[in-house]
C-alpha cells in the first residue's frame, strides 16, 4: 500500500522490464508454424504479448483471473444515470448469484471471477460539490484492487459495476485528456437526451471547481473519479509490478488506469484493450493512450464483459502457437523465395 | 444436384422464409436479463440471428461444422502465388493429421472440422487462357458442397484451402461488382511486388477474355472461380435451403458466395461474415454485399480461420441468452422511467 500520491507516482518509475527474450522465442516458434508469415494477425501478436508480460514460451492462459470492483457515486445526485443507485448493490448480488452476464462469459473463456464491493453504503462524494475522495480513501481503494491481484495469475481482466460511473470516467478522461462534458459523455447504460445534458453539466461544474488539480493525474483520479476506478489502477499498478499482463474492459475501466499511462510511460505497456465500447468516449480515450481494441462489438455493459470475450481471441491465439505443427513436421512446403 | 445453371439460378427464388417468430421469441426475453437494453450489442444480435434461422428459442450450438473445401487453379502457371501448388495437397494432409490452424481453432471452438479435396491433381483450366471450368464442372463441384451440409448441424462454417485462389476470388468479384486487378486483387499468402502485378494483369486478362460472361454470376463463377468456391457457394444454398445459419470466413468463401447474393437478394440472408480479413478486396466485398464483419483481427489466413474464431462470439453470446438472470428473478431494479 502507498502512503501517498508521491509514493504511488514514483513506483511508476520503478518498473520491471517486459521479458522479451520469451516474446523472440515465441516469435521464432511462430515462424515455422505451417501457415503463411503474419496470416494469423493479431492472434500472432497476443501470443507474443503474452510471453512478452508472463516471461514463458510458450505462454499459458492456466489461471485467469476476472477482477470486478463495485462502487458508489455521489455524483447520481445529479440525475445521471439512467438506473438508480441501488441497483450496484443489487448487481453485485446478482454477480454473486451467478446470474449476470459476467458469469456466464467468465464460465465460457475458463476464468475465475472475482468481485470486490467497495463500501457501498459510502458513495463518493458528489464531485460537482468536493473532490469524490481524499487522498487517503483513494489510496485505500488503490490497495483493495492491488490486494486482489494474485502472483501466479497468468492474465488478470479488469473491470467494473457503479452506478453513475460513466459520469466519472468521462471527467477524468476530460481531465486528463483535454475537452469537456459535450466531448466526453456518453449515453452509459442509456440515459435519454435530458440525462446526458445533466451529465454533460456536471463533468464541466466539476472541471471548473477542481481545476487547480487537473496537472496532477492522481488528484485528478481521486477528485473525479470513484473507489472501483481506484482500485482498478492499483490492480493495474500491481499486475505491472508483477509482471502480468492485463486486459482493459471498457470505458471506466480504460479511464481508471489512464492516469498511470500519464504518470509514466511504462507504467501501462503490460495492458490491452480488450474492446471498444459503444460508449462515446471510448474510442478516443483508446487513441489518447495508443491503445488498439481487440474486439468491437458494440457492447457497453461493463462487469469486464468485454474483457471476458477478449479470452477467448486468446486462448485460440494460444492454441494455434502451442498446436500447431511446423512446416518441416507437416512436409509442406514453404514460400518460394 | 442442379442440372443446369438456370436450375440454381431458379432454386434461389424457391426459398424457404427465415424464423423470425423464434428471433421474436429470442428478443423478448433478451429484453428481461439483467442488462440495459442492448448493452451486450452484436452479442445479442448473434443470438437473434442464430434463432431466426434454426427456428428455436433458444438457439443451440450443438453441432457446429466447419467446411473447408480444397482447390487448385491452373492460374498459377501466370505466377500469382508465393507458395507452389503443391502446398493445396500438402495442407490438406496437414488437415488431416491435426497440424493446421484450423484443426486447432476448430478444437477450442468445439466444432467439427470437415476438409475436401476436390479433385486436386486436376487443377482448373488457366482462366487468363480459357474458362476455369465448364457447366457440369462448377455443378459438379457445387453438388460436393452442398452433400457435405449435414440437415442437422446448428451452424456451418465454410472456409477453404487452394493456392492461388485469392486471384480467381479477386476476379469473381471483379466481374461481379466492377473494377479490375488493380481494384480486386491483394497479396494473398504474401506475394511481392511482382507478383501482385502478375495477379492483377491475369485478372485483367480473364475479364477481358471473358467479357461475354459478365452478366451472368454463375458463368463468372465457373470462368473465373475454383472447384473449392463453387463447392462453397452450393454448401451455402444447400444451407440457405435448410434454414442453417452459416459463417463465412475471409475473402475467398465471401468471393465464392457473392454470386447468390446477385441471383436473389433472399439467397444470402442467412450469411454472416465471421472477419473482414486482411486481403485488400476483402472489406470492398463485404461493403458490396451489405455484410458487416464480426471481427477485424488482420487474419489472412483461409481455412476457415477466422469463422472458427468468431464461433467463439456466438457461444458467448448464447451462455449469456440462456444463463442469465431475468430483472425479476435476481431482484435488480430496472430502468428508471
Amino acid at each position: 500500500m502507498f502512503a501517498s500520491f508521491a509514493e504511488l507516482a514514483a513506483a511508476c518509475h520503478r518498473l520491471p522490464p517486459a521479458h522479451s527474450d520469451a516474446a523472440e522465442k515465441v516469435a521464432s516458434r511462430e515462424a515455422t508454424l505451417t501457415k503463411p508469415p503474419g496470416s494469423l494477425g493479431r492472434l500472432e501478436d497476443l501470443t507474443g504479448w503474452l510471453a512478452l508480460w508472463q516471461g514463458r514460451s510458450p505462454p499459458r492462459l492456466d489461471r485467469v483471473d476476472i477482477l470486478v470492483f463495485a462502487g458508489n457515486h455521489g455524483v447520481t445526485a445529479q440525475g445521471v444515470s439512467a438506473y438508480p443507485t441501488e441497483v450496484t448493490a443489487q448487481m453485485v448480488a446478482n454477480f454473486d448469484a451467478g446470474g449476470a452476464a459476467i458469469n456466464q462469459l467468465a464460465k465460457i473463456a475458463g476464468a475465475n471471477l472475482r468481485v470486490t464491493a467497495l463500501t457501498l453504503d459510502q458513495p463518493t462524494a458528489d464531485f460537482t460539490l468536493a473532490p469524490a475522495m481524499d487522498e487517503a480513501a483513494f489510496l485505500a481503494a488503490a490497495a483493495v484492487g492491488a490486494a486482489a491481484v494474485a502472483p501466479d495469475a497468468d492474465l488478470i481482466c479488469l473491470g467494473e459495476m457503479g452506478i453513475g460511473n460513466t459520469t466519472a470516467a468521462a471527467a477524468v478522461a476530460a481531465a486528463l485528456f483535454g475537452g469537456g462534458g459535450e466531448r466526453w459523455a456518453g449515453r452509459g447504460t442509456g440515459i435519454d437526451q435530458g440525462g446526458l445534458d445533466r451529465k454533460r453539466a456536471a463533468i464541466d461544474a466539476a472541471l471548473t471547481r477542481h481545476a487547480r488539480k487537473l496537472d496532477d493525474p492522481l488528484a485528478v483520479a481521486a477528485a473525479l473519479g470513484g473507489r472501483e476506478l481506484a482500485a482498478i489502477l492499483g490492480a493495474a499498478l500491481a499486475a505491472r509490478q508483477r509482471r502480468i499482463p492485463i486486459l482493459l474492459d471498457g470505458f471506466v475501466a480504460t479511464a481508471a488506469v489512464a492516469p498511470l499511462a500519464r504518470l509514466g510511460a511504462d507504467a501501462l505497456r503490460h495492458a490491452m484493450a480488450a474492446h471498444v465500447s459503444a460508449e462515446a468516449g471510448h474510442r478516443l480515450l483508446l487513441d489518447a493512450l495508443g491503445l488498439a481494441p481487440l474486439l468491437d462489438l458494440k457492447m457497453r455493459l461493463g462487469e469486464a464483459s468485454g474483457a471476458a470475450v477478449a479470452i477467448l481471441l486468446l486462448r485460440a491465439a494460444l492454441a494455434c502457437h502451442t498446436g500447431m505443427a511446423t512446416f518441416a513436421e507437416a512436409q509442406v512446403s514453404n514460400k518460394s523465395s
